[in-house]
């Protein structure tokens, strides 16, 4: 990448000057886009914060807090020390990512390194009201360290085997998503479920706290999600410009679908519109398109999003009634398997962005099998990851905490304080 | 629009072509700047749904979520199917918008309708409480596709009738926030007060139950603004930095002004400065700039917001109190009322965004006819449309819920759960 | 600055017109980034008011609100009306700014303006739950009208003697954080403790009242802190992109740390990893690395933000504990203490931001001297002025509300409301 602007005096000549010089500007806007869109989702931590906490029990709401500053904290350590080297594996300048840096990278790095933390924090909210703080930090290492960091070389450092298959996912279903989402599976089911949750064989529900922070955490997961998906067509500039908008609009309609799906569906269903599964509805409509907001029609991505909506509604209920797994806020579900039906999706009616008046847009038996390859593939590599980080945790440091803790609550076992001191703990206000 | 970056090697050869490119460069960063202000219009969906649940009942706070889910979830669809092709008509491609997203103007398209989910929202907080939920979609719906697009095409479309008749309305206190708002009116008269707002001709208070939540909404909805009013400069690059620049510079002044305004005016009147009605002075702030952003001063932007934020309290007054129109979070007043103020303000002190040093600004009888005339027409369309629109849904599907079902709040009978579930719920915690 | 996009026909006739329109398409990409990043910035008063209102009790969380409504609202109006002309100076056009917006700054002091607020606002929540809201007001005018911007002149004016001294202070550890965290330690020093915050020389804990807003706070302070550094590059484009991005990288990899920092040091110290001072960890981070964001190593980033969240918990234990005074949420460690250390570690392991591998990247004596002369240039400036501006409001207007106020909480004191209204208040929900 090469940045003429500072020395205009000396290269403006000629015709292939100018060039370059078009060339440094779009390079300029490309990593501003990036720069801002890392910031976007970044913010989605707060948003997982949010949901995460709002869907579960008041008593482990701190716990929730501190897996969620964990994972960008530990994340933006360990991506930038290990993680980027491993996926983007620039040999040239050694194992070490620091050269990089130098070299006017730090949009770039900026941004990966907010996708491993997002697919770490996925797995949280699943595990949460009965796991060790301490095996969560060792989790959320090698998370991001290594099993997303590997994962997401095989497409995203340009040569992997994904990449040459023609497999594609353009910001992440599989990568960032399912793989969060199929490691928030196995977690939970290695974890066990909460005390209380299955009792004589009946499911018991275990609802939220505070249902209006969970909607407000889906608003900023959907805000950073634009930066999420659009940041990922890595550059602005012409083309770049009207793609990535694009990228921003779809996904804004497959959101918009996925939250109607699971809306009508809840309607139908239960007899009610739902809020908490309408909340699932929009995320697994943004999940649903995150893989092919580069390769869908408009109309094929509201298609995309309407029926991730209604999936991740049975989704939730088959693995909470039938597999017994108890996950807390469906993260399985929204991110696991809408994942892979949104990395799949691009076989049945995506492939060519630029396609017109509909919704089938290409895909085809070849897409389909390469779409079904890789997305198997990332399921198969973080349910099998998990189960052996979460098995060598689970005969040393050990998963869950005693039963007393769990019923006291993690934020006073784990954490020493609550998370709404009220009068009884002050005895005044 | 030509995005000639792409193609350098070929077209760069003569001055001519110089000034292609930077025609490009700018089309480039003003696709940039619509896109990330869009994204900011987006996240007010937030902003409302914290205000409009912060400031009522909590046992109606999941059917406000709804409402505000819903909004953006119908907005995004029908504005995209429906709304965009009648506001901006182009008619060369056709009625369905389809073609115009393959043609680059995805920043566009999802600028504006995140616009035309604004103006749908504004109306939910109005009729908390005591509203179908059905009938909210069905008005939803009508309202992004039909009865705001075809309002916006008289003056953004660029030859409408207002445009001919050289009224001003920058980016929407008319156009979005008054017909938003006078609807709201209609909508709360048609609905009618909540039960207990009115007891033996009395006005009894009904507090909102979390004025932090609220208070995060009015901030969110700042933030947003910047990108509302900054964006409808749509263009970034030479004179058009320096104005979307000073656009979101004097709408913070505008709401430093108006909150200012409206805490001042409580403190006198109350006795004591009130939080709730300085939030909606700030908000009333914001709206008094949205139409002359573009064509005020800075002095004048703060005296135009300082008196839309006194406005807004006595506003609040008389329709609560002398107009007997229960509007839960007036609605009504922070935004129809007072963007019929913004509108008409351009008149008395604003019009050429370019001069000097005070308040007044050029202005003048002919403009503010024209501001009149075009601040009444949207007013009237607003009442007449809605008035429609509300009548024919109460003697169809019905505007309100049963007595029972109100008083046991929305949330429960509407959507079979509550926003905060506490101990009595689970038994246990 | 020109802006000659719009002027390209007639210009574009040779090389230097060229260049010119390199310059110009720089300076547009430089005015996109700082007012993108004012806009960021404007949202950390968001950030502040959960912080502060979710760290202290329910009963003065309105007095919160509405103190961090008026900064924005006051610091808006004084900094532009004042402050900018006292700290940037630009003589040739008179005394008031006016003319300034009007050569297409408005970017420029949106993005200011936003600091001014942002030093008031660290005040406020130290004094929380017993100072009167109209001494508050008058301090906050003084603020941003006369104190920071007098002392931000200093250096950031670009002549001013600190400049001359070689004083480094990217982006406000200092001349923000510091003189906002010293005058918070005056005013919580004069206007005293809380009631029941010491007895009988015991050290009552006051927990706060709502960790999870705290925690979302810290978060929008995070993201928002990514435009207050990135921004202060104050350019975009060529060199200034690549130093701009390092910046927001080497930022949140010190806000990681930072957090780390201060989990550990509660975790070996309190037992348990304690959220509410991860929490002021990640800030302790984030401040750390606001002076020397544009000098440093990423590995000096981290040394420094680890060591300013290790830091921070000694600082708070020990002012509240050995000083006895009351900062109510840290501020003065978090801001003051923390400033102060991001300030000289520049003397000790940054300077050169270009430099390669590891940790240490210049500093030495030379550069220490002026770290701790403009360090404690600024905290003597903020410890003086504050007590001048505290002390002739003690004997005037007066500090504290009565004892009866502050029992019953400031919120139904000073502002007729409560946050939470509930049950008792409405007979019914």
């Amino acid at each position: 990448m090469s940045h003429l602007i500072n020395n205009l005096p000396l290269v403006i000549q000629d015709a292939a000057a100018v060039e370059s010089l078009a060339g440094a500007i779009k390079d300029d806007m490309g990593m501003l886009w990036m720069l801002l869109s890392g910031i976007l989702v970044f913010f989605m931590q707060a948003g997982f914060t949010l949901v995460e906490s709002g869907m579960t029990r008041s008593k482990n709401a701190v716990n929730i807090a501190m897996k969620n500053l964990l994972d960008i904290a530990v994340g933006s350590l360990t991506y930038w020390f290990v993680g980027y080297s491993l996926m983007y594996g620039d040999t040239t300048n050694g194992w070490f990512f620091w050269s990089g840096i130098m070299q006017g990278e730090g949009a770039d790095l900026f941004f990966q390194t907010m996708f491993a933390a997002t697919a770490a924090t996925i797995v949280s909210g699943a595990i949460a009201g009965r796991t060790k703080y301490s095996t969560y930090i060792i989790f959320s290492i090698v998370m991001t360290a290594i099993i997303y960091p590997i994962a997401g070389g095989w497409q995203w450092q340009g040569s992997g085997w994904l990449t040459e298959l023609g497999f594609i996912d353009f910001a992440g279903s599989s990568i960032v998503h399912a793989v969060g989402g199929f490691a928030a599976l196995v977690a939970a089911y290695m974890v066990g479920p909460r005390i209380g949750k299955y009792i004589d064989g009946k499911v018991m529900p275990i609802p939220g706290h505070n249902q209006i922070l969970a909607t407000l955490g889906v608003f900023i997961l959907w805000l950073g999600w634009f930066g999420f998906n659009g940041g990922s067509q890595l550059a602005w500039g012409g083309d770049d410009s009207v793609a990535a908008s694009t990228v921003v609009l779809i996904t804004n309609l497959s959101a918009a679908a996925g939250a109607l799906g699971a809306l009508i569906t809840t309607w139908i269903w239960y007899g009610k519109p739902n809020l908490a599964q309408s909340l699932n509805g929009a995320l697994a409509g943004l999940v649903s398109i995150t893989a092919g907001c580069g390769n869908m029609t408009a109309g094929g991505a509201v298609l995309a999003g309407l029926i991730g909506g209604i999936i991740v509604v049975f989704s939730i209920e088959i693995i909470e009634k039938k597999l017994k797994i108890d996950d807390a806020i469906g993260a399985a579900s929204v991110h696991g398997v809408v994942g892979f039906w949104g990395t799949i999706v691009i076989g049945l009616w995506g492939v060519d962005g630029d396609a017109g008046l509909g919704i089938f847009n290409g895909g085809g038996s070849a897409q389909l099998v390469a779409q079904l390859t890789g997305g198997l593939a990332y399921a198969v590599w973080a349910v099998v990851l998990s189960f052996v980080v979460f098995g060598v945790l689970k005969y040393t440091v050990g998963l869950r905490v005693t039963e007393e803790e769990e019923v006291a609550g993690l934020d006073i076992s784990e954490h020493g304080s609550i998370a709404y001191p009220g009068k009884r703990e002050r005895g005044q206000d």
